[in-house]
């Protein structure tokens, strides 16, 4: 095991992404020193009977004084919240870092409490699971995934450099965008599928010609894919489409348009256009699987879970 | 191993459906001879490669003489050709059946030609991955998994219990109910799925701010869901689509209905709104994974297979 990266880190929520960071930073031995903090006192005890830290404390405060790094993971309509909370108890030449889903509304909401002499490099590990809460994180949820950094205009590239060199240990790769591109990709590749996830289980949850047991029994056939997603945490997924309305807006209209042209492809019984919009998407998923971002196996998978012995 | 439950079984088609059969009728005994047809002369020599029957023909009519039990797994939209192309040589007293994802227009297409002495029994085993072709299937395809029969109202007990037989054997759970409500049964928890993974692919396909490598490289952050059902096979849906309008068209006015409801509690920032929709939706899945039908794992145990061995 190499050096430590920082002395002191200070995680200020614990839920999956956080604790799969301690869990991630002790492995690796990236801190000598992991201090915890979060509001629920409940969660804060669990993370301690999880033995995730070194330090406990529901006072933010407590937690970041002398931190060399500070992850500030919590939905981000309360990024501001924190932010204002624990700037008088920063450490010159701290960095500052999030984790949260949107970025132009989170450098918003931060910014304006980060005392001179602190780095604040806004970031966003693009890894997770459908569980939440300190017990469903793991050391390994970081591994093969991007990690995004929206650099302000004058971030310390020594910081930069050094918040990098954190998240390769952890197993990430890096990239660096501006905030609004980041919030219009992963309006795409993250937020869209989440709300149209949530939104068929609801359209499938209302009918009345087909019963709920109905739609269980048989979800095997495609529906149940989409209850993955749907089950992810209400409040992160209310805060980021609370902050990043106007790009998940234009992207909903995209796939509503998109939806409304397919639609009207079956109404008229148009084959060959059908068989067109059909065809083009497979090559997607297989760029999905030769990028390293996704298995190669049918089903996701299950299938070795389900039938763990094949003939 | 116990008796075989048929003499003679004739595969029609021989995709991903057709291929799992013969494996699984293989293993289990459930037939002294298979014979397999398929109109492409290289599927049909790829079957025989895999050893998947004991006679093979590109001729149907050869296939299903002095057959028991003839099953037809092809593309809805073929199903008529399939039944007129057959029907003089079937042998009075067989069981014809078919795996079609639609009944109300395979009934339609295939009955008026079925003979009299015929048993025609539509039924739809609801299994399945996003492979295809005769390489694809595997044995324990239908473990656990629900077969839904749609039975005329004139089928012969006797024979519909042999026919449920076979699939029990198979490892289904056999399910009845009328074409109509099967249909729209269908139309939600698999028709729709697919439609909107197609359409959310292609939206994303077609963006102009994001490039096509942003949206593969950051894909695990959801949209890599949507792209497995979106990599089913074309000709397949296309003819599901075809073939089961009115049942698709409403589900997806009523899907779209409740986007349009949900685009607006984001446009206008109503969190509590959103919070409520994006909490009904866990139970759904946890529910699913308590019916049997999806595993209890995060990412549907894609972490098993990415980190095989867990800190």
């Amino acid at each position: 095991m190499s050096d430590p990266v920082f002395e002191k880190i200070a995680l200020i929520g614990i839920g999956l992404i956080g604790s799969s960071l301690a869990r991630v930073i002790r492995r690796e031995g990236l801190a000598r020193h992991i201090a915890i903090s979060t509001r629920s006192a409940p969660t804060l005890a669990r993370a301690e009977e999880l033995g995730l830290g070194d330090s406990y404390s529901t006072d933010a405060k407590v937690a970041v004084k002398d931190a060399d790094l500070i992850i500030v993971s919590v939905p981000v309509g309360s990024s501001g919240v924190v932010a204002a909370d624990i700037a008088s108890a920063l450490k010159p030449g701290a960095i500052l870092t999030d984790v949260g889903s949107t970025k132009a509304s989170v450098i918003a909401q931060m910014l304006p409490y980060v005392p001179a002499g602190v780095h604040f490099i806004p970031g966003h590990p693009l890894a997770g699971t459908e569980k939440s809460g300190p017990d469903a994180g793991f050391a390994e949820l970081f591994e093969n995934r991007w990690c995004i950094f929206t650099p302000l205009p004058d971030t310390d590239p020594v910081a930069l450099e050094k918040l990098s060199e954190f998240w390769r240990r952890c197993g990430s790769n890096i990239d660096t965008m501006d905030p609004e591109h980041h919030d219009m990709t992963l309006a795409i590749v993250s937020h869209l599928p989440h709300i149209i996830a949530y939104n068929i289980v609801g359209t499938a949850d209302d009918l009345e010609s087909v019963t709920k047991s109905e739609v269980i029994k048989y979800s095997a056939s495609g529906f149940r894919d989409f209850t993955r997603l749907a089950a992810s945490d209400p409040t992160m997924w209310r805060d980021v489409c609370l902050h990043n309305k106007d790009a998940i807006l234009e992207m909903l209209s995209r796939f509503s348009e998109d939806l409304a042209s397919l639609q009207r492809a079956i109404r008229w019984g148009d084959g060959d256009k059908l068989f067109e919009m059909f065809t083009r998407t497979r090559a997607i998923r297989r760029s999905i699987i030769d990028a390293g971002q996704e298995v190669d196996v049918p089903n996701f998978g299950r299938e070795a879970i389900e039938h763990p012995v094949k003939s």
